[in-house]
């Protein structure tokens, strides 16, 4: 590629006069488009509308341009246009603090929704806490102190009305898994839990730096349809730890993949299963099941299932201190501390090994977390149609983490299933949040030395019915139905996850979500082009098999923007296309092709080797004596085409405004004849 | 976005209840539509042609297709079509060995040609081959050898006519840093060698690989501006490390960045410059620019500045050798082997610590080499006008640095000035680089002593005059002109390569080159359609001043495939683009916008996000009573509209084959009135 620019200029010379016969042909071109001018009657569009060239931008405002549309798409500084310095003060604070603004305009009737939806989600969070520290592999309470601290600090910046703030099951499992490849969580509980804090922090740190410099939309590569595989992953891998639970075994493996859980599960079943354990939880697992059908087959109940949790704990609990069934192997929470969250600021890695470790951790969580969150704001947001602000949000959950880090909570975002009955509940607004924060705070202030005797089974079985709505069936058909290629992306990173592990499989789905990206952009689509009977409508001819190509003339539409990773590919296929036309024309003894249309709708930018094979194409098709004609070239094309003298050297008469017009300017008659 | 698909059904109904308002918008909606289409005397096309929906493929026949795009885009084997057994097997082995095909039309003028190119490139390379090898510290001869049996291989195997094989500098530059990252050259020479052949080795094999697996569409990940920018820091820094030969300066910094050597000469300013050898080095220095500068003026001497180096060689060798001047400190060759290439099949590293590094320099070294051979063969296949099978020609070069690295040869690919040279000799096969093998194997078996009074200043004045072509001011000028983000990265990779290193330019160029692919495909480019007047064609409006939007309705094109990594921003810029409009509406007191036409033309694919996003842009719409309707979408988005049902959702009369015809069914009175 490079010195192509010298060469070219350096042989252009000898090219031109050892192909002296190209003049020749063009003269006969000229022929036939001054006859063909003279005999239309039809197009004359083209005299009144030329290919517009934009006006030239300043090279300044030009690159402003791009950086807002970049980084500042969604114009979020719009409210502060014209405003005086005071009022742009009052919303620069309200812009950080959203409460600030919807709290003015809050009513008690907003309280009512709010009181009972926090409610709620308070009484399913509660369960959920406790059984998603163990996943995190930390002590119950602080699943418990996560759901206290963050859901406030989001109340106070966020501004999604319907997320429902908390530990979640996957987060909680990465975080878990990760965090153990690091250090062993039972003999060094201590440096565990400072590394969790750490990875915390730097989860927080990383959410708030990505909304604060704009960059949220990184989280959109990792494609759908990877997210859905990798959900449902991370489900089923979550669902099967807890068979330990379930069954009441003891020794159980660390790996997460189905074969070493499989292993260890029937390993164990002649002396490791408990039965009084799997009696109760299998009965309480059907219970909570059954719950959720009923929540599902009529919206009105959707608090059957939301309750169902607490009720389980509130019988398991009971039924265990009254049978003493601990003493009988069944496995119970035994110690949970009461009070509210110590601080644990001083508890961070900021320097050492464990800093740099803390900080990857925290990097991966953090986005993870991040993906969730925003998907499930921006589904409410668009649900009930309010503008959010993912860059915003971002900082808004940022900083709860990292508030969360230094109150020892570890990584909270929002849950799809307590989002979901939040919003059933009818919640109005963040208040909601709050209010299942105070419940929290009730609870551990109070209530927690009764969960002492709660089974690890009820645990395990509320886990269980809590991650089946991860595994999303209907989506994945959905994806299988749409796109066959996210299909395989879906499944690579379910089954990484689930044979491997949570990490490998994240990796997977991001390595296919990239990959998906640079083939798109690598061998974009190409079109024959016919014409539609009775109309100047020119169509793939694939897609319309009644449109019909115009003999002696090609048309070929390049469907993405030409650029490096692209040109040479565009280059050949066009090149391709007219060879094989010739070829089918030549047996069928129809008039050989003269004139190539490349129509370049589609085609909304060039870059430099865009411009190279382009020029390489018109040497080729000098060659074989063919015209090279563009059709509707796009603002910032012509302008790169006039930039380059391309335009000039294929002749600005080549270019026109629409294919019908390149058309009729190879050949009017044919045109009419079909 | 998990359980997204869940939600919407879940709440669907919900929402469908709270809004009911909406049924009676449609109902008015579709009185407009009725009356429109009983005034309607312009366009009755959308009832002759509806949006066509391709066949459905079987799922084995989409893929094998999209396998083939994606690998065999150049359909590489047509010609074994429709041919017998026996056919094929001659077919396949001409496939491999070219030579064997355009070897019997060989003739005795082509030969005169290939004679008079082959002897040109022979004068000009044996001089830069002894330069070339200094540069990747190793002895003089390998340098020659590299020039000795690459070129017959390739011959045998290679499908461009005017390549001219042997080292080149970039590639000895490139692979002399690594190397002594890991070896010092001369403490070590011997295990320095042979990381060199295991590095050649790996390159052979990297580049075999990718062609024979049909992945060489990789090398176009690399952009042409960033080749620009790293050619031009190559060329500087290589011509930076010869002022140690130029002003004969005996201890040198073994860094390459400008800053390191600048410091270097300096500090040997005083007493480290050895006059004479600057006088020799300088005054053929001036000879060989102004010899290129003949070349350059008038083409017919491009022989000048080929067989300049090779008598500056003669010249200063002979002067050095009668005035003993390497007795005043003017440094020489000294010991030049005689005799062919050695074999060194045992020299390389098949285990230990060695292979690893061998292996990473060696992909790294084959990329770049490949990627100057291919351009080199694409330019001269694109000015003659042949077809190059890429993959074809990367398992060549392949193969010729794997039978290389075997006999004492270091990387070899298809060096830029010499290629135009051969050019430009009027060379027609490859039987060129036979000539100018054998005239290489007679200088190794009996004139190699006599290079032994060359001066390295001369050395050192062939590779600044050979590297000043590198840098190629004209193509940055041009890429400045066509694309500034393209400039921003030629330049990225130029400082880098300068101020820091080869590896980091290279890095810098490779990372600026994939930010540019995500950045093109995170944020597509959107437009708002008006009609030209007295036409029925829609364009952007910023491109067409004279564009006229249409009262009521706002045409929105999307100018790419809307996938996951943009499904969200398109559907926030079409709805942003929408409420800029209604302002102006707004304050310009006109009617307010009913309907948003979505032009797809440029839309080519849409994935499971794409068809989310649009369903929320459908949900936002209906909350503002706007009607959603979609303009000529592509085969393969029809077909997802109806897999997703989404085609059902906003109703099938809403999709149309032209903007013209979506904006008659909205409101036929208006669009005449304009």
């Amino acid at each position: 590629m490079i010195l192509r620019h010298s060469f070219m200029k350096l042989i252009c010379d000898m090219a031109s006069k050892s192909h002296s016969n190209d003049e020749e042909v063009e003269t006969k071109e000229m022929d036939i488009r001054s006859l063909s001018s003279s005999g239309r009657h039809v197009h004359n569009t083209q005299y009144l509308h030329k290919v517009g060239v934009p006006p030239k931008q300043n090279l300044f405002r030009e690159f402003t341009a791009t950086v807002k549309e970049t980084f500042f798409a969604d114009d979020p500084l719009r409210h502060f246009k014209d405003q005086s310095r005071s009022r742009k003060l009052i919303l620069g604070i309200q812009a950080v603090f959203p409460i600030l603004e919807w709290g003015r305009s809050y009513s008690w009737r907003k309280f009512i929704g709010d009181l009972i939806a926090g409610l709620t989600i308070a009484s399913l969070c509660i369960p959920q806490d406790i059984a998603y520290a163990k996943l995190a592999n930390l002590d119950p309470q602080y699943g418990l102190y996560s759901s206290f601290v963050p859901p406030l600090i989001y109340a106070l910046m966020g501004s999604s009305r319907d997320i429902a703030i908390g530990p979640v099951a996957v987060v909680s499992l990465l975080l878990g898994t990760m965090l153990s490849n690091e250090i062993d969580p039972i003999k060094n509980a201590a440096e565990y839990r400072r590394l969790a804090f750490t990875a915390t922090f730097f989860a927080g740190i990383t959410q708030a730096t990505l909304g604060f410099l704009r960059l949220g939309f990184l989280i959109d590569f990792l494609s759908h349809a990877a997210i859905v595989g990798f959900m449902a992953g991370a489900a089923v891998t979550i669902a099967l730890q807890q068979l330990k639970g379930l069954l009441g075994i003891n020794k159980f493996t660390k790996k997460t993949d189905i074969i070493s859980v499989m292993h260890s599960v029937w390993g164990n079943a002649h002396h490791g299963w408990n039965w009084q354990t799997i009696v109760i939880g299998s009965s309480f697992l059907s219970f909570l099941l059954f719950s959720k059908y009923i929540g599902k087959k009529n919206k009105k109940f959707f608090w059957v299932p939301a309750i169902a949790p607490l009720i389980s704990v509130v019988l398991s609990t009971f039924f265990v201190y009254i049978t003493h069934a601990e003493k009988k192997g069944v496995q119970i929470v035994k110690n949970i501390e009461k009070g509210i969250n110590p601080t644990s600021v001083n508890k961070i890695y900021f320097h050492g090994e464990y800093l740099l470790k803390g900080l990857k951790i925290g990097v991966v969580a953090g986005m993870i977390a991040l993906t969730e969150a925003v998907a499930i704001g921006r589904t409410f947001a668009s649900m009930k149609d309010y503008q959010l602000d993912g860059n915003r949000e971002m900082v808004a959950l940022g900083a709860m983490n990292v508030v969360g880090s230094m109150t020892s909570c570890y990584v909270a975002t929002g849950s799809f299933s307590r989002s979901a009955v939040n919003y059933m509940a009818g919640c109005q607004t963040a208040v909601s949040n709050i209010i299942m924060s105070c419940v929290v705070f009730l609870t551990l202030e109070f209530i927690t030395p009764l969960f002492k005797y709660t089974p690890n089974a009820i645990l395990a079985a509320i886990i269980i019915s809590a991650v089946v709505g991860l595994f999303d069936v209907p989506a994945a058909i959905l994806i299988w139905k749409i796109d066959k290629f996210d299909f395989v992306a879906c499944l690579g990173a379910f089954l990484g996850v689930v044979f491997s592990s949570v990490e490998k499989g994240l990796l997977i789905a991001v390595s296919i979500s990239f990959a998906k990206i640079l083939l798109q952009v690598t061998r974009p689509r190409t079109a024959i082009l016919g014409k539609l009977p009775r109309t100047t409508v020119y169509r793939n001819i694939l897609q319309y098999p009644e449109a019909a190509k115009v003999p002696g003339v090609l048309i070929v539409r390049v469907d993405s923007a030409i650029y490096f990773s692209n040109s040479n590919y565009v280059k050949e296929r066009i090149l391709r296309w007219l060879r094989d036309e010739e070829e089918q024309v030549k047996a069928a003894c129809q008039p050989t092709i003269q004139f190539l249309i490349v129509e370049m709708s589609p085609v909304t930018d060039i870059d430099t080797s865009g411009i190279h094979a382009f020029q390489e194409l018109y040497r080729s098709l000098q060659k074989k004596n063919v015209q090279l004609i563009l059709a509707n070239p796009g603002p910032v094309v012509i302008d790169k085409l006039h930039a380059s003298n391309f335009a000039n050297l294929i002749g600005n008469d080549k270019i026109f405004l629409t294919v019908a017009d390149a058309v009729s300017s190879c050949s009017p008659e044919l045109v009419e004849e079909v």
